[in-house]
C-alpha cells in the first residue's frame, strides 16, 4: 500500500513553501486553510458552498463527533465523507484539547484523559489508542495523535517538560495502535514556551516517524514574536518533505507569519465565530458590522470580494439580519469570512511562488487588525 | 397608470382556479405559497435558494420591519426589493396581527392600535393610514389594510360584529390614504366564526373596491370543516376576477381545502418553524426526524424530493445536525419543508388544470398528518 499522503513542494520562498498534498480524497494546495466543521458541518454552510469558496480540506472535532452522533454512526454511514457529503479530504483532531477544555473535571494521567461526558454524565477515558480508534472509525484522511496540551500559565519549566515527554510517550502508543493504512497520522510538537523543549520535542517526534507534524499548544495568547520563534525552533528539526500543521492559529497576520516559518496547514474558528458576532475580515481591516454607522451603507462588505454576501448583499442588509438574529445573517457573515481566509492563503501561495511573501505579510500585518 | 396587478384565470375546477398574477416585479402562478420572510429573509435561506425551490412571491412582516431596521432604512435602500436582494414580488401584511399578538399591552380603539414597542419601550400608534404609509415605504407589490383580528374565544356575536365593522371603517381609511399606484392594496374579510358576518363583510369590502381580497382571522384553531364553510360563504361575495388570499393557513390539507374554495395565495410559517423543530413534511406523512430510529437511516427525507437536503444528505446526517444544534440542520430542514409546500401548490395547479383537485385533496388529507 502506498503512503496515505504525497507531499510535493512546487515553490519555496525562504522557509515558506507551496506544495501539492495528495490525499485519498483529493489534492490540497498548501499552505491551506481548513474550515472547522465541529459537528461535521461548518456553521450553516453547505459542502457545495465550501467548495465554491475554495476550501479543499475540512477539519472536524473528534471529541464532538464522539459525543454526538458517536463514531459508530459515522462509520456505518461510510465515515465522514459518506456521512456529511463533503467528499474531499478531512483532517480530524485527537479530541484531547476539547476533552481538557470542555468536559467536566478532566483528569490527565499516564493512561490518558478521564472525563465526565457533559452529555450523559458517564465517566469516560480518552487514551492515545482510543483517540486513534475513534479517528479510524471517522475515516478521516489525516488523524492526529493525542497530546497533552497545557495552558501557558500552567506550563512552567517542569510542567512543560513533563507534558512534552508524556506527549512523546502517547505519540508512540498512538503510532503502534494505528492500523488504517489509507489514513495519515500526524505527530504533535509540544514544549510550551520553551525554545529548547520545542526543538527537543520536534527531534524526538520525528524520530518516531509520522506522515506529518503539527505545532501544538500555540495560539493560546502568546506574543506573536515569541510564537514565531518557537515555530522556527521546531521547524529546524522537521523534515522538509513532510507537511506541517499549526493547530488553531489564528489571525490573518499570524497565518502569514507561520507560513513564513514553513507551516502548510491551518485551522481556526475565528472566521465563523467572528462572523456570527458581526466582525468581518477585509484586507483593509475588521468591519464591526453591527455598528450604527452601517445602517444605510449600501456597499458590500468588501468591494473586491467575490463571496456570496459581497456579490449579492449590502452592509445595511447584513447589519439588519445580524441585529434581528436572522440565521441568514450569520451564514452570510461566515461565508464572507471563510472566503477572506481562503483567499488570504491563495494570496500567500501566489506570494511564495513569486518570492514576495515578506511583503504580503507586512501589508496584511499593517492593515488586518485595523478597526474600520 | 395601469392597475398594479393583472389576474388572468387560465383553468378552473369547481371554485378552484389556476391563474397568472402579474405584478410590477414578475408573474406568479396561483394558487401560490408565499414563504414568510419575517425580517426580510426566510430563516437562513437565501433569495437564490428560494428561487431554486420554486418560490415566486415572498411575504414580509410590516411590524417586524418597522421595529427593525425601520421602513426608512428599507426605503432608502430601494424598498424590499433593493434591500433584501429578492427581486420578485413581495406582499406585506399590515402589521396589525403582530402588534396585537407580540407588542406589550396593545390597546385597540377607533383610531388604531396603540402599543409599547418591545424593542425600545416607546409608545406607538398603528393606524390604518400609518400601516399604508409603512408599506408604501417598504415598496411591496401587494399591501394589506389594517384589520381588527380577534382570537375566536373573544369573538362572540357582538365582538365579532364590532371588529368586522371597524375593519370596514379602517379599510375605507386605508383606501383613501393609499397613494402608491404601482402597489396593490387588498381588503380583508373578517366576521369571526359567523357565516352571516363573513358574507356581510365580504360584500361590504368588495363595495369599497380593492385589488384583491383576503380571508382574515382564520387558521386560529377552528375546525377545518367550519373554516371551509366560512371561506365558501365569503367567496360567494368576492369577484371572480380578483385574487384571494387566505392569511396564515396552514397545514397541507388546509391549503388544498382552501384552494377548492377559490383561494389563490397562502402564507404560513409552518414549513420553517416545523423544520427547525425537526418535523419534516412528506407526501406520506410527517417525519419526526429527531427520533432515535432515524439515527442510522441513510435514506433521504423523501425519496422523490428534489430539494437540496434530499438530493445530498441522509436522514441520519440531518438528525445529527438538528440534535447538535448546528445551523445547517435547520437550514436544510427548512429547505425541504419549503420545497414540500411549493411542490404541493404545483400539484394543486396541475390538479385544477386536470379537474382532479378533489382527488388530490383526499389523498393529501389522508396522509399528510400521519406520523411516520
Amino acid at each position: 500500500m502506498p503512503p496515505p499522503l504525497r507531499f510535493e513542494i512546487v515553490a519555496e520562498d525562504g522557509d515558506a513553501r507551496v506544495a501539492r498534498l495528495s490525499t485519498p480524497h483529493g489534492v490540497v494546495e498548501t499552505p491551506a486553510f481548513m474550515p472547522v466543521a465541529t459537528f461535521g458541518a461548518v456553521r450553516g454552510v453547505s459542502p457545495d458552498e465550501l467548495r465554491a469558496l475554495g476550501a479543499e480540506i475540512l477539519l472536524s472535532n473528534t471529541y464532538h463527533l464522539h459525543e454526538r452522533p458517536g463514531e459508530e454512526v459515522i462509520a456505518r454511514a461510510g465515515g465522514l465523507h459518506g456521512f456529511t457529503g463533503w467528499q474531499g479530504p478531512w483532517l480530524t483532531d485527537s479530541g484531547g484539547y476539547q476533552v481538557t477544555s470542555l468536559a467536566d473535571r478532566a483528569r490527565i494521567d499516564e493512561e490518558g484523559v478521564a472525563f465526565r461526558s457533559p452529555l450523559d454524565g458517564t465517566l469516560r477515558l480518552l487514551t492515545p489508542e482510543r483517540a486513534v480508534a475513534i479517528q479510524e472509525a471517522l475515516g478521516s484522511d489525516v488523524a492526529m495523535v493525542l497530546d497533552e496540551c497545557r495552558p501557558h500559565a500552567e506550563a512552567d519549566g517542569s510542567a512543560a517538560r513533563s507534558a512534552m515527554e508524556r506527549t512523546l510517550r502517547w505519540a508512540e502508543r498512538a503510532r503502534r495502535a494505528h492500523r488504517l493504512e489509507r489514513q495519515a497520522l500526524f505527530g504533535i510538537v509540544q514544549g510550551g514556551l520553551s525554545p529548547a523543549l520545542r526543538r527537543e520535542s520536534a527531534r524526538a517526534t520525528v524520530s518516531l516517524g509520522f506522515d506529518g507534524y503539527a505545532h501544538g499548544g500555540l495560539g493560546l495568547g502568546e506574543e506573536p514574536a515569541r510564537r514565531e520563534a518557537l515555530l522556527a525552533e521546531a521547524a529546524a528539526e522537521l523534515p522538509r518533505e513532510a507537511p506541517r500543521y499549526a493547530m488553531g492559529i489564528g489571525r490573518p497576520s499570524d497565518l502569514l507569519a507561520a507560513v513564513a516559518r514553513g507551516v502548510d496547514l491551518f485551522d481556526c474558528v475565528l472566521p465563523t465565530r467572528n462572523g456570527r458576532h458581526g466582525l468581518l475580515f477585509t484586507r483593509s481591516g475588521i468591519l464591526a458590522l453591527r455598528n450604527a454607522r452601517f445602517r444605510d451603507d449600501l456597499r458590500p462588505i468588501e468591494e473586491a470580494c467575490d463571496c456570496p454576501a459581497c456579490t449579492r448583499h449590502s452592509r445595511a442588509y447584513l447589519r439588519h439580519l445580524l441585529h434581528a438574529g436572522e440565521a441568514l445573517g450569520s451564514r452570510l457573515a461566515s461565508l464572507h469570512n471563510l472566503r477572506a481566509y481562503l483567499r488570504l492563503l491563495e494570496e500567500a501561495r501566489a506570494a511564495v511562488r513569486e518570492r514576495r511573501l515578506a511583503a504580503l505579510h507586512e501589508e496584511v500585518a499593517a492593515l488586518a487588525e485595523v478597526r474600520l
